[in-house]
């Protein structure tokens, strides 16, 4: 049996999200291995076994997945979204990287809707101009490089998607990246707020930036800050494709 | 029979990329628009129309939509990978903006797998950290504006997924696209020029951005210029999580 390390993305919420392509690889699974809620997602069936982990141990998980294939198993490691944005592919590279011996082991990514792209067909197309994402956990990376991409894409006038916003271990970086887009003259710019976006528990909220509030963000919310141009037309927001 | 207008993203190619969610909308549709090579991929079947046209079409084709669905059709409009990411979405909203008449209509929007994570995806993950989508299309835009957020996007150490990079009717943009960044330092950034991903005709190449040539690219690639952080390991090219 010749093991096969697949790394997956399940869509934001919503099963009717999930790409055959990854729905085909869970129903050839051995072993299921992510973060507890995203494996929660899964069905169990005779042969499959589920391996939840907590969050921050992406290392760790990331290891027992390459463990399991080496041992000949299929195993699928699991992230909602896309597993390439903000998730579990690049942590399964640099288990990969610091582990010679695992180097001939198959691997494959297989891509998913990635949160942004959902809440932004919710709330019409706030995408549909040039735009950025930037992840706002500063567990990885020291807060200071992320004032300083908000600034620069404000200055770009990028449509900004802001991923992990909130949790409670970092209560303050929301507001401080508030401020600083603020002071980057994006108050008037449009805020959407898609919490558990395809989910039955959706919320979408937009309002202009400068009228937002911290609170109004967790880490089951993607926030986008639409660009300058972005308009209003009845429930729909969108980014006119031409700009002067 | 009460109209519906779908924006919909059939992904980057595969067939095992199209959502269960868009393939229900297409089989229940009775009237499919799309540039033609989209509307292609669509199989015939009794009482589906096919309305395939031009590129460069997206006004008038997002106007014939909104006048089928407005006589009571349920039409689906195609778009390859995410429609709301410089595809129709924007298109469609401009057109319902200037037609009041047309603003009680049932509009929804059906995210898809855009190109940049198919292509991520294929290379490993060179976009785990923040990033920038940028069209390097200047039919709508001026290339100026172009010029200013590919710094921007620089300096910030995005990795930069460039849509749209070259077509025969805009040789010039991307041989400049190249220069600008090399200017601004990226030169031994990594850069991956995904052709056609997914499909058939696939091929991915990766090499230093500083010997990247313009014909390297077609309107049927999607480049990737990684982070400064960004490694390889093995086949694969990943951003690390963490930066200092």
């Amino acid at each position: 049996m010749t093991g096969m390390l697949t790394i997956a993305g399940l869509g934001p919420g919503d099963e009717a999200l999930v790409t055959p392509e990854v729905s085909a690889a869970l129903a050839d699974a051995t072993d299921v291995v992510g973060y507890a809620p995203y494996v929660s997602r899964i069905a169990a069936r005779e042969g499959l076994v589920l391996h939840a982990s907590d969050n921050r141990q992406e290392l760790q998980r990331a290891a027992e997945a390459m463990r399991l294939a080496a041992e000949g198993r299929r195993v699928v490691v699991v992230s909602s979204g896309d597993p390439g944005v903000f998730a579990m592919a690049s942590a399964v590279f640099e288990v990969l990287e610091a582990s010679p011996q695992s180097q001939g082991l198959g691997i494959r990514v297989l891509p998913g809707v990635t949160a942004m792209l959902a809440a932004a067909a919710r709330a019409g197309a706030p995408l549909g101009h040039d735009f950025c994402a930037i992840n706002l956990s500063d567990n990885l990376k020291p807060w200071p490089a992320i004032e300083t991409r908000l600034r620069l894409a404000a200055e770009a006038d990028f449509a900004i998607a802001l991923y992990n916003p909130r949790s409670a271990s970092r209560p303050e970086g929301f507001a401080r990246a508030l401020d600083v887009l603020k002071q980057a003259g994006c108050g008037d710019r449009i805020a959407i707020f898609a919490h558990a976006v395809t989910t039955a528990e959706e919320r979408i909220d937009a309002l202009p930036l400068q009228d937002a509030r911290p609170e109004m963000a967790d880490m089951r919310t993607l926030v986008i800050v639409c660009n300058s141009t972005t308009r209003r037309c009845g429930r729909w927001i969108y980014a006119p494709r031409r700009v002067s």
